[in-house]
C-alpha cells in the first residue's frame, strides 16, 4: 500500500540539511506533505510513496531557503539612488525621495520587487522593515514570500505622515490585519526604527505593546559610531543599555546590524536571548565597520546574515553576503576562524531562530515547513566538488538557483516566478519610478 | 551604397564605453568588422552599414570584456580543496595535490575549466600563471578566451620536474610556441613566481631574458606581510627593492597581490611603469590583508583586478571582485572615496593596460578590437536603473552576462559556448579529479 504525498524531490545529488548534527547527504529524497516535509531518505527507502509531482534533483543541492534576517524591500526601487555616502548623508538622500513616492500602492509595487529578486535569488524567508506593512504584506505574499514585517516606529510624523497615536491604534490592529492577509506563516513583531529616532519613552511603550500582544522586536541598534555617540550623549548609556532599559530586550529582539557591540553590550543581548542581523556587505559600503561576527556567536547571541535595503547594499543576493562574512572572519581573524558550518546556519538554520521561526524552518527536517531551494551544479563554476559548504558559501550564486519552495508551494519553477509576470512588474516599477527625474 | 560589416550590436539600453572621457550612451548601437570596432552612433546614424549578422541589444548593457590580471586558471580543479588555510598552508595543500595530478593534459583540461567559466561570466581575457603554458594556451584558446600566459620559473624544480636550465630554453622559444597555438592576439610574458621562489641570481637572468625577447613580467610581490619579511631577512630589501635591483621592474612588469606595497615601494613600481593585480577577494580569504587600492592608483600605478586561482578565490567572479574592491575603499576610508568609474576601469580599460593590452582593448571605441559582453538588463536585481556604474558594480552578477565577444568572434551565445560542449567538460574534469580522493 502507499502513501501518497504531494511532492518527491529525487535523488539530490547534495542534501544540506543544516540540521543539529549540520549532516550532508548524497543521492538523497525528501517528500513533501501538506507543506511540511514528511520523508527524508535513499529512494530505495521511499519506494512506498506516491508522489502527486516529482522534481528530479538529479545533479541539483537541495538546501533550506535562505533567511534575510534584516532588509527593507521596497527600498529596492532606490536601487543606486546614493551613492558614495555613509550612513547620514545615506538617509537624507532617500529620505527625499522616498517622501515623493513612497505612498501604499508604491510600497507595495517595490515590495513585490524585492520579494521577486529574493524569491529568485534563493532567500525565502526576510525580516522586512518599512512604512506601510499591510500593503508590504499583501505584495510579498502575492509574490509567495515568507515576508515577516510589521508596525514601524518614529517619534516624528516621518515618510507616512502618521502621529505617534495612530502608530500605537495600528499596533493593535496587527494582528488582525496581518491574519486576514494570509500567506505562509510569521510571526507578530513590532518596529521600532532604532534608539536615536525612538525616544525612550515611546521604546517603553512599544515594548509595552509586544508584551500585551507575544509579539517581538526588530529594530536598528549600533549600526555606527556616530550613532553610539549620539546615544550616550543624550542617555549617557549605549544603545544596548537603552535597549534593556526600556524593556525593548524582553522581547526575543533581533537588532539591525549591531557593528559597534562593547563586549558588555553583546552580554546583554545574549542573556537576553536576542539576535543580530549582521549585515557585511550595507556596513562595508556605507563604511559603518565590521560586525564581530564570532564574538557574537561566542557569547551566546544568536546570528543572522542580512542584505539591508537595495539602496545600501545594492541588491538582496544572501549569496554575496555569505562570502563576504566568511571574508570578514578570515580578514579580522586568521583563515582557521572561518567555520563553513557557521556562516551556512547563519544564512539557515541560526537565522531562522533569530527572527523567531527557528522550530519552522530553517533545516531540512521531518515535521518543518517546506521552505527549499534547488541548485544546479551541471555548470563550469560549481565544478568540481571537493568541498560541499565551501562551494555554496564561496562559488555558488543566486542566479544557480533553479527552483524555491516556501511550505511547500512551487514560487520559483526554472528561475521563473510561477506567481507573478516579472516583464510586467519591471514595466510597472520603471513607469512609476520615473517621478524621481524631477529630484534628481 | 551601403557598407557592409560583419556584426550590427543594435540599440543598446546602456554602452559603456570606457572610452577617455568615460562616455556612457543609450541607444546607441556599435558596428564590427574583421575583429574590431568599425563604428559607433545611434542606429540613424549606422543605417548605411549592411550587416551580415545582428544582435538586439535592446534592455541590454554592453561594455568591455572583464580582463582577469591575475589568476591560475588550470587550478579550478581544486576548487575547494584548500580551506580555512592562510598562504602558506594554501601552498602545502595545493601543491600536494597538483603534484598528484597536473601533467601537461590535466594542466589543459583545469584550464578548459577556467577559460568556461571566465568567458561565461563576461571575463574576456586573463593573466594566467600556471606550469605547461603550452598546454595551458592550447586549452583556452579552444574555449575561445584571450589568454595571456607565458614560462613561469622557479629555483627548485617544481611540479613541472623542470630543471633551471630547460626553462630557460623553454622560454626562449615560448614566442614561436605560442605563434603556432594561434588564438587572440597576446603579448609576451615571462612569469618568475616570486621574489622569495626565484633568487635575485636567476631573476636577474629571466629579466634579461624579457629584455631580449621583448617580454613583459608578471610575478607575485608581496601577498603576505610574512613574504615581506622573508626577502628582508635574505636580501635586506623589500621585494620591490628585488625587482628593481634584478631589473625585473624595467620589463612592464605586473605583480600578483602588491598587498604590503610601502610608501617608497609604490614610487618605485609607478616610476618603472608598473602595474598591480588587486585580488581583494583571495587576500581576504587566505588572510593576506587589503591592498591599497586607492594609493596605488594615485602614485601612478596601473591598476587591475583580478580573481586568483579557484583554489582560493574559490572562483573566477570578476563582478564579485569589482564589489569587494568598492566596498574595500570604502571600509579603508570613507564611502565618498569609492570612485566606481576607477573601479570599472580597473575591470576593463586600466587593467587591459596593465597587462599590456591598453591600445587594443578595453574600451569601446572605434579601431579597438571588439572584446565586448552583454547584460541582460530586464531582470528584478537590475530594476530600475539609477545609476548605470553603481548597478555594474554593485548588482549586475556574473550570470547576468548573455553573449560575448572576443575579437568580434561570439563565444558566448545565450549563456554557452559556441566553441565546447560544457558537460561533456564537466564530466571529464569529474573523472580526472577522481584519483584526488586518494590524498584527501
Amino acid at each position: 500500500m502507499s502513501t501518497p504525498v504531494d511532492l518527491l524531490i529525487s535523488n539530490a545529488g547534495y542534501l544540506v540539511t543544516v540540521n543539529g548534527k549540520n549532516e550532508i547527504f548524497e543521492n538523497y529524497s525528501i517528500a513533501i506533505t501538506n507543506g511540511r516535509i514528511s520523508h527524508i531518505g535513499k529512494m530505495a527507502e521511499l519506494s512506498g510513496l506516491n508522489a502527486t509531482k516529482t522534481f528530479d534533483a538529479t545533479n541539483h543541492l537541495i538546501c533550506p531557503g535562505l533567511v534575510n534576517s534584516h532588509t527593507h524591500l521596497a527600498m529596492s526601487l532606490l536601487r543606486g539612488w546614493a551613492e558614495g555616502v555613509n550612513l547620514d548623508g545615506f538617509l537624507k538622500r532617500v529620505w527625499a525621495a522616498e517622501g515623493a513616492i513612497m505612498d501604499e500602492a508604491t510600497s507595495q509595487l517595490g515590495t513585490e520587487l524585492g520579494a521577486l529578486e529574493a524569491l529568485l535569488g534563493g532567500t525565502t524567508t526576510t525580516m522586512d522593515m518599512y512604512l506601510n506593512p499591510v500593503a508590504t504584506h499583501k505584495g510579498a505574499v502575492r509574490v509567495g514570500l515568507r515576508h515577516i514585517c510589521g508596525p514601524i516606529f518614529f517619534d516624528f510624523p516621518g515618510l507616512d505622515g502618521l502621529e505617534w497615536q495612530t502608530r500605537i491604534e495600528r499596533a493593535y490592529k496587527w494582528p488582525e490585519a496581518l491574519a486576514s492577509i494570509g500567506g505562509p506563516f510569521i510571526p507578530i513583531y513590532l518596529m521600532p526604527h532604532s534608539t536615536y529616532t525612538d525616544s525612550a519613552e515611546h521604546l517603553t511603550q512599544v515594548a509595552g505593546i509586544a508584551k500585551e500582544l507575544n509579539a517581538s522586536i526588530h529594530l536598528h541598534v549600533s549600526e555606527t559610531l556616530g550613532e553610539n555617540e549620539d546615544v550616550q550623549k543624550r542617555y549617557g548609556k549605549t544603545p544596548t543599555q537603552v535597549c534593556r532599559d526600556t524593556h525593548i530586550l524582553d522581547r526575543h529582539t533581533i537588532y539591525g546590524h549591531g557593528v559597534h557591540l562593547s563586549d558588555s553590550d553583546r552580554q546583554i543581548v545574549a542573556q537576553s536571548g536576542g539576535a543580530v542581523a549582521h549585515c557585511p556587505g550595507s556596513n562595508l559600503k556605507l563604511g559603518s565597520g565590521i560586525a564581530q561576527f564570532k564574538k557574537m556567536i561566542a557569547t551566546g547571541i544568536k546570528v543572522g546574515l542580512g542584505t539591508d535595503g537595495c539602496s545600501s547594499s545594492n541588491d538582496l543576493d544572501m549569496f554575496a553576503v555569505m562570502r563576504m562574512a566568511a571574508h570578514l572572519v578570515a580578514y579580522s581573524g586568521t583563515p582557521a576562524d572561518v567555520d563553513l558550518t557557521q556562516i551556512v546556519r547563519a544564512a539557515t538554520a541560526d537565522g531562522a531562530t533569530a527572527v523567531g521561526l527557528g522550530d519552522r524552518i530553517g533545516s531540512i527536517e521531518v515535521g518543518k515547513e517546506a521552505d527549499l531551494i534547488a541548485i544546479d551544479l551541471a555548470q563550469p563554476h560549481l565544478t568540481p566538488v571537493h568541498n560541499v559548504l565551501a562551494l555554496l558559501v564561496f562559488a555558488a550564486g543566486r542566479a544557480d538557483v533553479t527552483d524555491v519552495w516556501v511550505a511547500g508551494d512551487h514560487v520559483i519553477s526554472n528561475r521563473a516566478s510561477t506567481k507573478i509576470d516579472a516583464q510586467d512588474l519591471i514595466t510597472r516599477v520603471n513607469s512609476r519610478i520615473k517621478i524621481l527625474d524631477e529630484i534628481k
